[in-house]
């Protein structure tokens, strides 16, 4: 896939950024996308941060993929974050695979794709690069600022670096560090990767090789992590793909087995291995309140944003604790919060489809608030 | 490692087994262990079923690997399963590695190792071919049959088949058949190892290689079941791999990696691939009232045994739903049921360590039928 497209914009982020592992980038792409009109106030913009296989193309049809954008469900006209009323900006991630500066990048200086040359790089590494965005817009405040999974820790992440920066937040499906079990299973996915011979130790880039089938087992993983037992067993059960009866060989006999298959391997053409490893890395690493002597009370000290936080009950990847912890420390921290659970049997992903009851709460939320804030 | 030891028992079942895939195997070997001794009048009999990843060494040390039998927290002198009072059998299932018949024994046909040429077997199989061990030791009647897991599914499966030649069972972790999740977690797993070219396509033993990494990620994705959430975050969180801080790179830097890549990779020395295949696959298709016009409870009429249903408060791969349909089946089938939901944070795994409160359980259970069942 060709990624070097007009297609494709591009901010040259020309200031140097250091990064937490010490090292420092400058003049780097930062592929982003808006949808709708910034108005003359300024007082319309929203920022989405995507989640860990997203990239900026959030609505309408991604050009590059072909295929609808990843929150096509929740961006657009008429939609809940309505792109007739707002302007909404989505960056790909620093370390992701769609323009952004990334480990499938060429190094300037040694002129080969990084590979595994590519510095880690943390979450609030990929944060201050967005941050340039809103310079280049010369926005200073934004009306939203919003995110689910890896897009929510983004965003806890900004709001607590720059705590005037939005007026209103949606830390959706969210956690302020990964748990053992969130970092097992990134790991697991992690090995699976690494495991696949034609990883060739990241360098498959120079090679020419390509591990779509460690690539494609660690999708496997991360999508059993993203879907409830109950939605599971809804959709699937135990029923067979077209079969009369068991075919008693190792071909998908279950519908749930051939799901499995095509979404593991529907995804190698559209993602980069590596980048799948910088961005878990950069999930494990994540511990806001570690910023912080205080923890995440402190992170949110002085907090002016005012924020929705917003959780599944059928999500076991980041369960309404996880979420619970960080109202208790905005509340701690005095700042303007409020809380959802969503009862759905959707799991993890049910802020990507169509769920009417979390599509109508960001929609209200996102509109009262611009009552509120716009001039 | 070397299967084909004095160190193993083989009983060698003539009797042709028709499978339920259609062929007919006969005069193949079944490896068994016992522990205790066998009394004159036979009552004091107990039939363990394993479960995935054991074998027929429940107890004391394993000969084979010179590690703990997987069942030594339960089973041996004055032990929960007392074997200075009860005769212990335990054998390996079919489709297994550890001298029963499976896919990496020779077919004597072709005489090549079987490989993808074995035959997909059932639990009903399974079970089928155990029973040959009943009459080798020519014990009509059990005191107690039990199981976790995989080992609760034959056992389940034994007491359909057979209602009266236990006189009480301990189905544990149990499942009547596998949810939509169940399958997934083990698919991800077959892919894992069959996306390993050293697979080759299951012939690696053909052609001398050794689909390690493929089944050591398959090890590690059936770990992250068998422990709970809290479980991990109890033992783990994100402690760190004896360091000081973050190394920015894709080695293990929490604890938690590093035990998981010592799961994974240790468990590649003592396990084939293909039967990894196999088993997996006979749990899937299990499925006991699909095997009854009337489901479970026909599957459980005219049950003259005496159950005990155990389930781990926090087991999320066979919940403890899925046992309460096992006892609301039996009760409906008017047999004689107890059930107890173990309040424990270590996960499916629970009834392979260390739990006293399950140990207590199943010795108070056990001791108290051969009061009842002993001549």
């Amino acid at each position: 896939m060709n990624y070097k497209t007009e297609k494709i914009k591009h901010l040259i982020v020309k200031k140097p950024l250091k990064l937490d592992c010490g090292q420092t980038i400058k003049d780097f792409p930062l592929a982003y996308e808006t949808y709708g009109k910034l108005n003359k106030s300024k007082d319309n913009a929203i920022l989405i941060f995507h989640a860990l296989t997203g990239d900026q193309f959030a609505s309408g049809i991604n050009p590059i993929t072909e295929r609808e954008g990843w929150w096509n469900s929740a961006v657009g006209p008429d939609k809940s974050i309505d792109t007739n009323k707002y302007f909404v900006i989505c960056a790909n991630v620093l370390g992701g695979c769609m323009g952004t500066l990334g480990p499938k990048e060429i190094n300037k200086i040694s002129n080969e794709i990084y590979g595994l040359e590519f510095p880690v790089i943390t979450i609030k590494d990929m944060v201050k690069a967005q941050e340039a965005l809103l310079e280049y817009f010369k926005i200073e405040k934004l009306l939203c600022a919003l995110g689910g999974s890896l897009g929510s820790m983004q965003l806890l992440q900004f709001c607590a670096s720059f705590p005037d920066r939005t007026f209103s937040a949606i830390p959706i499906a969210c956690s302020s560090s990964n748990s053992a079990q969130n970092i097992a299973l990134n790991e697991l996915a992690r090995q699976a990767i690494m495991a696949d011979p034609e990883w060739s130790k990241g360098s498959y880039g120079k090679v020419k090789k390509l591990p779509k089938n460690g690539l494609a087992v660690a999708r496997m993983a991360g999508h059993i992590s993203y879907l409830s037992e109950s939605g599971l067993q809804e959709k699937f059960g135990r029923k067979l793909q077209e079969k009369a009866g068991y075919e008693f060989s190792f071909d998908a006999d279950f519908q749930i087995e051939s799901y499995l298959r095509h979404q593991g391997y529907s995804f190698v053409d559209r993602f980069d291995a590596n980048s799948y490893l910088y961005l878990t890395r950069a999930m494990d690493y994540f511990d806001l309140s570690k910023q912080y002597d205080n923890g995440l009370t402190e992170a949110f000290a002085g907090q002016k944003t005012k924020f929705l936080v917003i959780s599944f009950s059928s999500d076991w990847l980041y369960p309404t604790k996880h979420s619970k912890d960080i109202v208790i420390a905005l509340n701690a921290s005095g700042a303007n919060v409020a809380f959802a659970e969503i009862k759905t049997d959707k799991g993890h992903d049910s802020f990507l489809v169509e769920e009417p009851k979390f599509l109508n709460t960001i929609k209200g939320f996102i509109d009262s608030s611009f009552e509120i804030f716009k001039k």
